[in-house]
């Protein structure tokens, strides 16, 4: 029975969620085989048609449709007890899902201060408007206002990610000497960065940049399997 | 062989050292006996000639001299490997390491914005020199200056541990259904703000209040086994 993942696509096969980097990441650890399947990112009604809720990814394994993405990876480290391990037990899956909180708390709205005026166009022309109308109604301004100031939320962003430093520093992943589910969770908004935005939010030589670029590169070179931030015939700078 | 713990000691019994706080939790939880000594806060000769560095709690077990608490959560996980588990395997231990930066680089020092000018109150007062004077150095102003406006440090401090709030929200500790050494080593911050300090900087009837007056009330209330903060006789506000 083939586990089937959808995903949102952006501009010409882009790949630009989190979300689903983070499965598929954990997809690609448990060594699992996949169907991906494609919704458009404004496509929120086929997303609801599926799941009955407005976020992706789904995974559907026979009857059962699983979303956001903590309860698919929770999903799959079950089903699959036998193929490596995304946690390491209880207090892995524990302190991991207190990392994914911060995550999102923490560590994605420092990120899109720095790129979701750039993020949209990676999204297909006719998906724009509904990011642009979604996200200005959340930020309360519109996306270049929010983004405005680079430095001051990179000074921001720096002092957010400080502890993934010192401690990258100290082991080559989050979760030790061998990745494990935190680590693709934190890498899959780095990653959202690096195909969202043609700004490189992280410092060469830093520890935090070469986990990154290892994760890039690894299963098969799985981070760069899709294009890359497109170069803009639209923007206002045409970068 | 019985093992020494050498923790640094506050006016009249106090214990006023997170770090000395995750170690006694760390040992009860492995249930192992251990015999306690005490320095002066500001006796750093004592602690040198210990150790060979400045930092408590110093830990020593026949012939070897573990300091750093860090180091010494892993050498009773190592020692003790048939006692109940601090950090649940390799995958939890790299978590563990995390989240142990993540409160030394960004809950601690928003903590201390909130007692700094508190704290030296509950230490003896032949050690309260050196305290102002290490400390006003690292912040670069008087320690009055450090924790004025409460109000704009609180609310710094509540973004802080908003991924705390929502993990323990949904289960009972940072490491899950039971708690880890992730915990004890969070715990041991707001319990050093819980007796450095009059001031509450938990909102009751929040999920982090709760968890820290569970592990308060844990082994047999060791949270409270010494004097809580002092009334003060020599404030300013005397209270």
């Amino acid at each position: 029975m083939t586990l089937i993942m959808y995903e949102r696509i952006g501009l010409e096969e882009r790949r630009p969620s989190p979300f689903s980097w983070r499965i598929r990441y954990a997809l690609a650890h448990k060594g699992v085989p996949v169907e991906y399947r494609t919704v458009r990112f404004a496509d929120v009604e086929t997303i609801r048609a599926l799941s009955g809720q407005g976020k992706v990814p789904i995974l559907v394994h026979g009857d059962r449709v699983i979303h956001d993405s903590w309860n698919i990876a929770l999903y799959l480290e079950t089903q699959f007890p036998d193929h490596p391990s995304l946690f390491g037990g209880k207090i892995g899956c524990g302190l991991a899902r207190y990392i994914n909180l911060w995550s999102d708390v923490t560590l994605s709205p420092a990120i899109r201060r720095l790129i979701s005026a750039d993020f949209i166009y990676c999204l297909a022309a006719e998906d724009r408007a509904y990011f642009r109308q979604s996200r200005e109604a959340q930020f309360g301004c519109s996306l270049e206002e929010y983004c405005a100031d680079r430095n001051r939320w990179l000074g921001e962003f720096e002092e957010v990610i400080a502890p993934l430093e010192l401690t990258l520093s100290e082991q080559s992943y989050v979760a030790g000497a061998s990745p494990g589910y935190a680590d693709y969770l934190l890498f899959s908004v780095f990653q959202y960065a690096r195909l969202g935005s043609p700004f490189e939010t992280l410092r060469s030589e830093t520890a935090v940049r070469h986990w990154r670029d290892r994760l890039v590169a690894s299963f098969d070179c799985l981070g760069d399997r899709f294009p890359a931030y497109p170069t803009r015939q639209d923007g206002p700078d045409g970068r």
